[in-house]
């Protein structure tokens, strides 16, 4: 199993410098003026450097979203109870959830991943790669061991390797675990050396005091483990969740095979992290779809170097903000490789305006 | 002619307050943390109350894109010769520009609308108001006659009154006019005292030099013109232009037939401006898709208290932010109308958490 993990490391080569320059150029011979589609033509030619293609199409499009439970909300860190992941997963799969609702409108499929939630049954519909049913309790003990880390990866690197046989030009990713945002922060702490207070954001909505308490766990946490900022899967393993693992994997294996990854917000956030650790090349592979409510995603995304495109004050994860951004980078190419140029819609191109004197 | 403006102007009542608050009701019910999905619930709540309906649909779109001609280009205050709005429009009939494609990616019908294009014939799918074949230069007279601004505030009564017929429930602004965005940045100057220096920017991408050069046209327009700040059909008549006038009767149309109106950019601004001052509560009605690149985007939101949606760095026209704005509405109303709610899908709602001592 290990071997996978390592060959998608491998896999990960440098964008297609050469795919960029020609869509560049198509960009500016478009009927309409340099550079006036903004990020739209950014992305396009990311997009084409990404999937190799001066004229990338979009036509495949999923949602991966993964669901675990955290034994660390036995600390009190969230305003739901643990069960709510399950229910919230039996709601995808009876397509009542925002991310049905938000796939279904860019056309996007979802794929609803068990890595871990307590007392799921096998349904049909969701696909199965539990790692255990949910982690430790990271505040007492490491979240997970070495090895369920290293598994967690490879889940998500097996899901993205499954769908890509289906047809896969793009994915979102998506997450799904009460208490995950406490992991969330654990990891980017750890990572980044940042307090704790500093990252900590009021998940599914806390007051003032039980984000003092949240902070204080997060702190315990950090402390009981000792995270090596300098080895992601031993943050993984520690403070980290299985959901966050698996999209971690997802981004790993969606770069290894030259597929644009969207990412959400802040739980995908901390798996790209996880991911770029692994391997600093990914980011080229990276389209923040937009920056969460959540206060900790702001500083992953500066972390990480990415702009997010969208800033609508969500928080709400599921891929919710990733299906938005789908739809911009469809946007993108579809404007790279539909829109006429100058010289086939016979329009006149920039002149030097001839200006009159005597204003 | 006259009494279908006045009809319009009667006609514009303000939000369903009822429809909102049942709106906002379902939201808070809806299987999410409350407000996570930020201003998409906002945006929700504010279509319930512009259509009446606490669960709106919107099926019928239609992007209405206006062209006209300025003889203010006579000035040399644009990059591209005017022979371009003309090929342009040929190229939005081949379906061959941004909005073409953008529109198709959306679902929406483009309506082209020519509101006084130079030299522009008759064709078919061009919807023909023309006032006439460009305004006047307004650098050293009125651009056009009172008379004329009715006419072009009427003609887009006109188009939104045939639309809503085939089945309009959102609309998009899109204007294609070279040297439109110096009459732009006059109505704005005009209206809102400002200094043309602060408010005009490089519109299809003029340098320093040009761009002085652009704002001393301004400035003596201005002057030559005297325009009434307190009268917005004055304004028009004396610094405004066939398209922008056009659009300010889309709005006003759209407002008075309840349908939500998203406004792309600056001229789209401009035109919200005008119609803003014939009737404040038009207001209400508009969704910002964006801010533009243009300088004085920002501004003109600002003024009229809207917050855009999208910030993607786009300076095009054409309706391409309002394309991407009237996605995001959509987004919005769907989650409304399609999510389930805590008890369908069974899903335990929010609880104080139960904090562990200890810690």
């Amino acid at each position: 199993m290990a071997d996978s993990l390592d060959r998608v490391l491998k896999a990960i080569k440098p964008l297609d410098g050469s795919a960029m320059a020609t869509a560049q150029s198509r960009q500016n011979r478009l009927t309409k003026p340099k550079g006036s589609l903004g990020r739209l033509e950014e992305l396009s030619v990311q997009i084409a450097g990404i999937r190799s293609e001066a004229i990338p199409k979009l036509e495949h499009k999923a949602i991966i979203t993964m669901a675990a439970d955290h034994g660390v909300v036995a600390e009190g860190v969230s305003l739901y109870p643990q069960a709510v992941t399950k229910q919230m997963v039996l709601n995808f799969l009876q397509g009542g959830a925002a991310i049905n609702v938000l796939a279904s409108h860019i056309g996007a499929r979802v794929i609803i991943v068990d890595m871990g939630v307590m007392g799921m049954q096998s349904l049909p519909g969701l696909l199965c790669k539990r790692i255990d049913f949910g982690t430790r309790n990271m505040a007492r003990e490491p979240a997970m061991t070495h090895q369920q880390a290293v598994n967690a990866l490879e889940a998500g690197i097996e899901v993205v390797q499954d769908e890509v046989r289906k047809g896969l030009d793009i994915i979102g990713t998506g997450d799904m675990g009460i208490g995950n945002t406490t992991a969330g922060s654990a990891i980017f702490a750890a990572l980044s050396g940042q307090s704790a207070e500093k990252v900590t954001g009021r998940g599914t909505g806390i007051d003032d005091k039980q984000l003092a308490h949240k902070v204080k766990v997060i702190e315990r946490t950090l402390r009981v483990n000792q995270p090596d900022p300098k080895d992601p899967i031993n943050i993984l393993a520690r403070v980290g969740g299985f959901e966050i693992g698996g999209l971690a994997g997802v981004i790993l294996a969606g770069a290894a095979q030259r597929i644009p990854v969207v990412i959400d917000g802040f739980i995908s956030g901390a798996a790209a992290l996880i991911a770029t650790s692994l391997s600093p090349r990914v980011k080229d592979y990276l389209i923040s779809a937009h920056v969460s409510a959540e206060i900790g995603h702001k500083f992953i995304l500066d972390f990480l170097g990415l702009k997010p495109l969208l800033n609508l004050n969500m928080r709400l994860g599921e891929g919710t903000g990733a299906a938005l951004g789908i739809f911009l980078a469809e946007a993108a190419v579809r404007t790279l490789g539909e829109m006429a140029t100058f010289a086939e819609a016979g329009v006149s191109e920039a002149e030097p305006p001839q200006s009159k004197e005597g204003i």
